[in-house]
């Protein structure tokens, strides 16, 4: 059983690895006393998904081997398909993938024997971080239908905004996007940001990649964060029972200003924790599954 | 008690090592329950002999440090003693080295008391790669008396082709190498690739060292491939039980083509499975004797 | 709470962490069985506070994460304190913080919820450090009252001189330092090397830090050697129960002749032993403090 794309999972699905996830915050235990080894390949730098995946694993009683990119055979042009099949044929039981080409999972599936979780492929999907994403909101509001939320950013650029632009929809939220328009996605649902806010029961804001948008977006940081940065003001504009959210890493003071990242309506660090409980639970799908 | 290389070992105690990696490989525990410690420390960059050695002590129920050489002390010029001593004075029950210096090990024999094992000097010895490869041919021909290999590639700068040349003759078998003239080892045994061939048990592979063969190798990797590389074509004119043997990593369409890489007379990924099982025996021995 | 440093603790808490180091190294157990986890951030090279700590977590039965900040959202500009809040978020129970930047800890106090252990600050302290050269000097002379200490080397920029020099005369030790007077901490008291010598009962000898001091330095390294190198003239004329000191890494023939290096009034490697316990001893206490 792999995971690379919420496409592949019903919403019954969804809802029942947010069950777990729960579970798991609630105090469920599940020992697999090291006896089960995850292998992380990271192949991009990572802090969160990286070791929130290790953690995840750790509280599952699991080993892992985390695998230095800069320090491997990688640097002699093995290719991936031949870098997991060797950590398959170690007996790994699992692999985590974090992998800067889109859709880089085509080379693998069908191949390797033992289950493969992505940690985000390319521009693509981030299908662990959508998971958090959902337990954070079903845990604020208690269900998904008829709610609002408007992701704020680079669009185009960003698997988090691909991955829950299509499983938000399908579980009945009203998904809006905003930003600079040369980061938005044909097809998706753009508004201006100022208009959505005080409607929106969710603001996601996205990362502004310095070291990727410096050539592309036709802003400054300042701008950006005068006409997209959530400070003071705008968050008096929200609803009263709306919420923040981000993926981080975050930049004060351009998507967010300072004082909001941990104000009363931000869950940013909610996020994170509960990032390594839905893990937890696709660890344990993936590793039960025999 | 140390590794360093196989020509310190008998043949007697080589097939006693590879009994008990077969032992373990058919299911044999030994649990040293979390109070082994196990020092990864490789100065060279390794995917598969780092990691396989890892999984070796966590399946012997050891904990592993893994040293980082990019950020530590050893950019400070820090000796090799200086690093490996410490390490024993920690309380670690065993260190992995591979250096990149032929030999390293002479700066350490006698002045350190814990065991060391080596993952690779220099071009020199690489022991536990010798032992998988030993233990995939036992498997399959059940001996190694009279038994044909042919060895091709960079001979004069593989540690794989220095190990096993020794201690395969010693073993009773027929050692032969090819590949381009300007990588013969003076000595040794050069034959022609596709006169051998067809009379060989065992065709084992070397790696094309792009990074480090650009100047030295008269041949671009299509001329390489045509005149040494593993294709349909030469598979065809192997003896029927032959088998085709590689260290990895291996460059596709170089030394080996790209749908021979798994055929069914490939033993390349069976090969990093035994490593495992070679290294669990090793570390075994070292951290059994006291 | 946290261990930034020793200037928070009383003579009495640093006897008391000391006597449990002690303890551990005759054999006393604590195993917190896999259910704690330790986060060891480390952005400056170092092989022996980072690796001691990870084994002193080992020792008491804690799991790792060990960060990797070259390949991680560091490199995306997150700052220290949000990086830090990440491993609080996803449940580790104590970070243990190596910085380049002095009072790094000023932006975390009071924020951060778990357990913060210092493993060093700029130029500032290095609290587990001083208690590994305090446990041996107590193992050696059975109280501090009235010791004589040089700190010989770059006293100004070296935060084991700073950290040393304020703990060690509130221990009622007598402490002088030596080395290039351009290296001289105002306010300490300095002395000629070849003049306190015969007097002192330690020789604590820090590193010549080329990669820093080529600038700096007015000597070069012969010259510091002949100036300020503990070679076997030197050492002749130590009191008889003398010690010789050194944090490491040290640079062989530069302020410590190579055949100095493990003489017998030499306890530059029991320094590093018992390092692994005054580390159990912190980590016990932060972990065990609820």
């Amino acid at each position: 059983m792999n995971i690379f794309t919420l496409n592949d999972f019903s919403t019954t699905d969804i809802n029942s690895i947010l069950d777990e996830a729960e579970e798991f915050k609630a105090g469920k235990k599940v020992d697999f006393k090291g006896k089960k080894v995850v292998a992380n390949l990271f192949f991009e730098p990572s802090t969160r998904t990286h070791y929130s995946f290790d953690k995840a694993a750790y509280n599952l009683g699991c080993r892992t081997q985390n695998f230095d990119t800069t320090n491997s055979s990688i640097q002699k042009g093995e290719t991936l398909y031949d870098t997991v099949k060797f950590f398959e044929s170690i007996g790994c039981d699992a692999v985590v993938i974090r992998h800067p080409k889109e859709n880089y999972y085509q080379d693998l599936v069908g191949k390797i024997k033992i289950p493969l979780v992505s940690g985000g492929d390319g521009t693509g999907n981030h299908p662990s971080q959508s998971l958090l994403d959902l337990m954070t909101i079903r845990e604020e509001f208690g269900h998904f239908d008829g709610l609002k939320i408007v992701i704020v950013g680079d669009i185009v650029h960003s698997r988090v905004a691909h991955s829950n632009y299509e499983i938000m929809k399908r579980l009945g939220m009203e998904v809006y996007t905003s930003g600079p328009r040369e980061f938005e996605e044909p097809g998706y649902n753009y508004v201006d940001f100022d208009t959505i806010l005080p409607e929106a029961d969710i603001i996601m804001l996205l990362r502004v990649q310095h070291e990727r948008h410096h050539d592309l977006m036709k802003l400054t940081t300042d701008e950006y964060h005068r006409l997209y940065g959530l400070n003071q003001e705008r968050v008096n504009k929200m609803k009263e029972r709306a919420i923040i959210m981000h993926p981080a890493p975050f930049n004060r003071n351009v998507e967010i200003a300072d004082d909001i990242v941990e104000c009363k309506q931000s869950r940013i660090f909610k996020q994170m924790a509960n990032g390594v409980f839905v893990r937890m639970a696709l660890l344990n799908r993936v590793l039960s599954d025999d």
